[in-house]
C-alpha cells in the first residue's frame, strides 16, 4: 500500500483481519458488541431504534490500539533493533504489547513529564524506556534520531497505513457480529480509528465524528480546508490530544464523513460518570464521546436506526471514578 | 410454585423469563456472553478448551439480583404498602431499583453500622431506608415487624421462589446465547444464584460451587449434612455474607451440584486485580472466585471443554483497584 488516496481500504482491512486473525488469543481479542434499547441510556424510546454498545476498551492494553499496533508489526520485516515509538499513552503501550507478544525489542521515548506509572507499565511489557526532554516534541526528534540509526521499525500513533488498517478490523467485527449499522458514533484524535472505520464501512453507514471542543483537530481542520495545528486539552487530552488530524484520515474522513461534532468536557465527564454508575463500564473520557452526543441530543437517531457507539479505551485511574 | 422439593424448576425459570423479558429495556438487559481462548488468562492451552464470561456484572443495579427481585416483585400483587427489604448490599439495591421501575413504595431496613453511601443510593431509588439497630439481625427483626404491620411484599435476598427462578434467567440466557456450557463456575453465598443455574441446567451442565475459605455456607452445610450457621469475613463478605445458605439453594445443589470449592482470599484478590488490569473488567470480590479457581488450578478444565464463568457483580469502589 503506497498512497493512502489510492487505497482500497477494505481490502487493506480483509489482510489486517487475516494477519491479526492468526495471533488471537492472548494478544488479540474479539470484543463484545452489546445491544441495547435507548430506554438503557435514559433516551426517548424512539420506535426502532437500537444502541450498539462496542466495548473495545476491553481490547488487550485496554484499546482499539492493539490491533494497528500489531498489524504494524506482523506487516513488516522487523529488524533486530527492533521497534520505535514517541508515546506513552495508549499507542506506546499497544506497541510495546506487540512487541511483547511477537518477541521483538521494543524502545520507547518519552518526555520527563510522563508520569512513572505510566514508565513502569511500559517497562512491565518489556520494553526499554527512554526519557528525554521536556516535551512530547523532545521524545518524538530523540525516536526519529534513533531510528534513523539503528534502522528500527517506527510505529507510529495514528498515521501509518497499517495502524489504520489495523483499527479498520474493529469495523470488520461489527459487522461480522451484529450486521451494518446505520451510524457509528466515534471519536477522533489523530484519526487512526475514524479513518479505518470510515475505510471499511464507506458509504454503508454514517460515520460520525465526535472531538471534545478542546481538542478539535479534524474540526479546524474543515474550517480550513486542510489539517491545521490546534491547541489541545480538556479531560480527554490524554487519548485524544493529537495536535493535528493524521493525512491518512484527513483523506477517508473528507470522502466518508459527513459530520463532525464537538462536544464540551462537562457532556463529556458526565456521560463517562454515567457509563460507570449506570452501567458498570469503567471507561477513559475519549470512549464517553458517542454517548455524551446522544446524552445532549447532539446527535439524535431517526426511527430504525441502529446506531454503534465506539467504547474506545480504558486507560484511566478508576479511583477518578469514584 | 409451593415447594422447592417438588418444583419443576426449569418450568418456573420459563414464566420468570417470560414475565421479565416484558420489561427488559431500562430496567434489566440482556447482559453480554463473551467468549475467550485459554490463553487470554494466561491459562495453559488445553485443546478446545472456550472460557466464556457471562458479564452480568453490567446488570440494572450492577448484579444479577435485579432479575430475581424484578421476577419477585412482578409474580406478585403488591399491596399499597409497597415492598420491604433488609439488605443494604446487592439484594436491596436490586429491589429499590425493580420497585422503583414499577413504581411501587419500598421500605429498606438497615443497621447503623451501614455506610452512608449505600443509604444514599437507595434513597436515590426513591426507597425509605430505616436504620435501626446495630447489627444487620437488628434491621432483619424490625424488617419482619415492619411487614407484619403494613402487609407489605417481603423480598428475601436469596431464599425466595421467586429470586431464585428470577436468577435462573440468567442459565435461560447463557444458553440462547451460547449454547450449554460443560461446566458453569459461580460464587455461593446464600446460594440464590447457584440455585437458579442448577436448576435450569440441571444435569446438562457440570455446576460447581465456589466459596470463599471465610465464607463456606454451601462447603459446612455439606459436611454437617443440612445448612448450618457460619461465622463470615474475608474480600467477598460484603456480597457472599450470608451466614447459612438457603433451603432452596441447599435442596437443589444437593440433587444437581457435585463440587464445592474453597479459595483463599488472596487468590480472589489476585483475581479480581488481575481483570481490572489485564481484561478492564472492574468487578467485585465476589465476581472473581470463577476465575481465581482457574488461575489457582483449583478447578482444571479438560480437553475441549466449554467452561461459562458467571462475573456476577461489579458493586465495588473503584478506588480499590488502582
Amino acid at each position: 500500500m503506497t498512497s493512502a488516496a489510492t487505497a482500497d481500504w477494505h481490502a487493506e482491512i480483509e489482510r489486517a483481519a487475516q494477519r491479526l486473525d492468526a495471533h488471537r488469543g492472548a494478544y488479540l481479542r474479539e470484543t463484545p458488541l452489546w445491544k441495547l434499547s435507548p430506554a438503557a441510556f435514559g433516551l426517548p424510546a424512539t420506535p426502532g431504534v437500537e444502541i450498539w454498545l462496542k466495548l473495545e476498551h476491553l481490547q488487550v492494553a485496554g484499546s482499539f490500539k492493539a490491533r494497528g499496533m500489531m498489524n504494524r508489526l506482523l506487516a513488516n520485516d522487523i529488524p533486530s533493533s527492533g521497534v520505535v515509538v514517541a508515546s506513552g499513552g495508549n499507542a506506546g503501550i499497544a506497541t510495546a504489547a506487540a512487541a511483547h507478544a511477537l518477541g521483538v525489542r521494543c524502545e520507547v521515548f518519552l518526555p520527563s513529564v510522563s508520569p512513572e506509572a505510566k514508565r513502569a507499565r511500559l517497562r512491565a511489557l518489556g520494553a526499554e524506556v527512554t526519557v528525554v526532554g521536556e516535551a512530547y516534541a523532545d521524545a518524538l526528534a530523540a525516536c526519529l534520531t534513533r531510528q534513523r540509526e539503528s534502522g528500527a521499525l517506527l510505529t507510529h500513533a495514528y498515521d501509518q497505513p497499517e495502524v489504520v488498517a489495523g483499527a479498520g478490523t474493529l469495523g470488520r467485527e461489527i459487522e461480522q457480529q451484529g450486521g451494518v449499522p446505520d451510524s457509528v458514533l466515534v471519536s477522533v484524535g489523530g484519526g487512526g480509528l475514524i479513518g479505518g472505520l470510515a475505510g471499511w464501512f464507506g458509504p454503508r453507514s454514517r460515520v460520525v465524528a465526535l472531538e471534545p471542543e478542546r481538542a478539535p483537530t479534524l474540526f479546524r481542520a474543515r474550517e480550513a480546508g486542510e489539517p491545521v495545528d490546534v491547541t489541545v486539552g480538556g479531560v480527554a487530552a490524554d487519548s485524544l490530544g493529537a495536535k493535528r488530524i493524521g493525512s491518512i484520515a484527513w483523506e477517508i474522513t473528507q470522502r466518508e464523513v459527513r459530520d463532525a461534532l464537538l462536544l464540551d468536557d462537562d457532556a463529556i465527564r458526565a456521560a463517562q460518570l454515567w457509563l460507570w454508575k449506570e452501567m458498570k463500564l469503567a471507561v477513559e473520557p475519549a470512549a464517553a464521546l458517542p454517548l455524551a452526543a446522544l446524552q445532549t441530543g447532539a446527535y439524535v437517531p431517526s426511527e430504525g436506526e441502529k446506531v454503534c457507539l465506539i467504547v474506545c479505551g480504558a486507560n484511566l485511574d478508576p479511583a477518578g471514578l469514584a
